[in-house]
């Protein structure tokens, strides 16, 4: 089912709930690395394009437009067809570009070193763990079917110039996994949150911003808590979705 | 100055002050892993002794005793004179023995997989960085003269017996390469828990336990916060150190 929802930033997204919806991780990723003057960004398997859109009104509150450029790189047809709609119809076009590819390829797509960040919401899960969705878009989205965590950091490297930073959201289980690919490929991991749903609980989420070719210093942050134990957002949260708890807001938030 | 404290537990503790003095790390430590029926314990670099005192007390607990023997092997002769001190005055010389000796020589000592468990405090600071400490005792206990966290790993991967465990406590900006040496020696990170000073804090440092030949899954525990907003300890820390804040004690602990 085609929907379109509010993005509280000024901007609408086009999402088909038959293939998958973004949820908070795509938000959370899309306001964690800190952007910077003449930033050229790659989103890598942008799906509905939430990233960019995100990454573009950050931008503007930061007096960053004009001069930084987006893409998004979706391998999914209906997806990349939707977040194109989405860009054109924000009137974006100007910042921000939807690319139809393989993240495989994207060395050939972009060249080498064409980048300074690369966000990337990847799948999470191993295709050797767990059940794999039936649904095709949903399955490409969260399984390891058509790029795998090694891909997606490999290629990064490829892409990124020297001090360019990769930002990641993935699950806590994979950190040693994730550090070791990213160091095998020059990558220094230096910024590390984790995101709890509440503050008393395991994290089940977890923030890395790593730096092409950068020292080893890593610095891991405050917790990043979702839920206070009333189960509302914790102000954090509201802050970054953009909706002020005290003046009132749609709270309404698909994730 | 000679110092002999009450570690809360049925046992005290000499330490002489102008060397160093063991902190809430080592009690910490001392609480993280989870002690198995049988367990050949090595604490590496022992210092005064409170990781065996601790851990033998917490085996009392668990009904473990007799059948764990705890070896802590320290490298400064003064420190491991006073250790053996105070094991012997609290009547544990059947369960701990303190030995004197390096740490680079503990394969020797020892001989290769001894060990069910290995306990590590080490000095948590590379020898390029920052200042090193005046006094040679505590240098040596807190820069990377004498043993190096590769050292550590290394040793303890050759000391331990398959699906032995590692439990270390460090600082987290150093988490990568802690990883990185973890998986080069075959040494899996399987628990992992973040401790800050207080609930919005970035964490001043990581317990972790490693398992020699364990399968890749990394569980990230909830943050352990040491201070509530008022300053005293919280809950879990009371618990851990003995102390019920209900019906009183010594809170006159030094870390």
């Amino acid at each position: 089912m085609l929907r379109c929802d509010d993005l509280m930033n000024g901007y609408h997204i086009w999402q088909d709930t038959d293939l998958f919806c973004f949820g908070i991780d795509a938000v959370l990723l899309a306001h964690y690395p800190a952007l910077r003057r003449g930033d050229r960004i790659l989103d890598l398997g942008t799906g509905f394009g939430p990233i960019p859109l995100i990454l573009r009104a950050e931008a503007e509150k930061k007096g960053l437009i004009p001069g930084i450029r987006i893409t998004g790189l979706e391998l999914q047809h209906a997806a990349a067809s939707l977040a194109d709609q989405s860009v054109r119809e924000n009137g974006l076009s100007e910042e921000i570009e939807i690319r139809e590819g393989d993240i495989r390829e994207a060395e050939a797509l972009f060249g080498p070193a064409s980048f300074s960040l690369i966000t990337c919401n990847p799948p999470y899960m191993a295709a050797k763990e767990g059940l794999i969705s039936e649904n095709e878009g949903r399955a490409i989205a969260r399984t390891e079917i058509c790029c795998t965590l090694e891909d997606v950091i490999r290629i990064s490297s490829r892409l990124l110039k020297m001090s360019g930073r990769l930002a990641l959201i993935h699950r806590p289980h994979r950190l040693p996994e994730i550090f070791g690919l990213m160091r095998a490929h020059h990558l220094e991991p230096k910024r590390l949150r984790m995101v709890h749903p509440v503050s008393d609980a395991e994290p089940s989420m977890v923030l890395i911003e790593a730096v092409h070719g950068g020292r080893p210093y890593l610095t891991v942050e405050p917790p990043l808590v979702v839920y206070t134990k009333d189960r509302t957002y914790t102000e954090e949260i509201y802050r970054i979705y953009g909706w002020n708890p005290v003046s009132g807001g749609d709270t309404d938030r698909k994730s």
